[in-house]
């Protein structure tokens, strides 16, 4: 798909400004073509986060309401959370889905590894498939039990136009999950044949 | 959809770290069952920003590959940019693909509004369809070139599978774009009367 272009060469990077979450580190670059910018970005810390598309049946995905302190409203998204140190994406998915659903999956499968704003930030989320589940709940860190609501995948168009639903990652990873799970209908579907 | 829930009370705001491009605010929640919480969130500044679903035929959108200093790599991704102080998202969306992409539209609609990480920060991105296409091009601020590619809208799962096409915001507007010409195509279509 074209040539590789050249990347700019980082001449410094530093911190210049730290939070309890966030760092800020700017970067002086060179293009190769030799105009030179400042850039900031969000160092990401930890161990990377996992976000899961949960079905407990065919045609539902389960959906959390919880308060988003951006906007300062209660939002509807998808479970996620934070990998903790020594685990993998699918255990970090299994124990977010008992904290915050209370249902654990028998079947999880990477769906895609989605930026948030690569621009400005290095953070990447695990979206997994989740199916097969059974009832165990792990208590979580969440000041409020996370209300769950379950929802129909192919009603996605009537969730898009939700005033609180409007997280671009959790929107991708359903039309990721979606597209999946059509592909496999294809795929498995007596009438293929 | 379920009673309203009751949100957190705002004890106080503080700014705790900032930078040339972020402001980190700490805030203190007391939640209605009495939890307190320390949340920190990034202020958005400005007036928000636009990201551009451009079609020169009605079969292709336009792409860019430009460096993102996040994974510090070269990234596929859709036309972005933030709105000027006075300049409304139509205005800005224009603008933004004459200078990125050489381009202006006669027709643009709005898409959808996508956050970005909203339990973290405020930023809301307007998302628009640009269609009836004509050549213009703006000077922008890139330090270089951007590479514009043009990639079939029907071919999404193959864009998906790229490891340079990963920000959730993009594949979000791509899917409801393709959403939104499909619901199109149904409603004009001879057959559907």
């Amino acid at each position: 798909d074209g040539d590789a272009l050249t990347p700019p060469r980082i001449d410094s990077r530093r911190e210049v400004a730290r939070s309890r979450l966030f760092t800020v580190e700017a970067l002086e670059l060179t293009f190769s073509n030799g105009a030179t910018r400042s850039f900031e970005r969000l160092k990401s810390g930890g161990h990377g986060a996992v976000m899961i598309v949960a079905m407990p049946d065919p045609d539902h995905v389960l959906l959390i309401r919880e308060y988003a302190a951006g906007p300062e409203q209660y939002v509807l998204t998808l479970p996620k959370g934070l990998i903790d140190p020594g685990e993998d994406p699918v255990t970090a998915a299994n124990r977010e889905l008992m904290e915050e659903c209370g249902f654990g999956a028998h079947d999880i499968e990477p769906l895609a590894e989605l930026s948030l704003a690569p621009n400005y930030m290095d953070h990447r989320m695990n979206v997994m498939l989740a199916r097969d589940l059974y009832e165990k709940r792990l208590p979580g860190d969440e000041p409020e039990p996370l209300v769950v609501e379950r929802h129909r995948l192919d009603e996605l168009p009537a969730l898009l136009a939700r005033e609180d639903f409007h997280e671009a990652r959790a929107i991708a990873a359903l039309f990721m999950a979606r597209e999946r799970l059509l592909a496999g209908e294809e795929l498995h579907s007596p009438d293929w044949w």
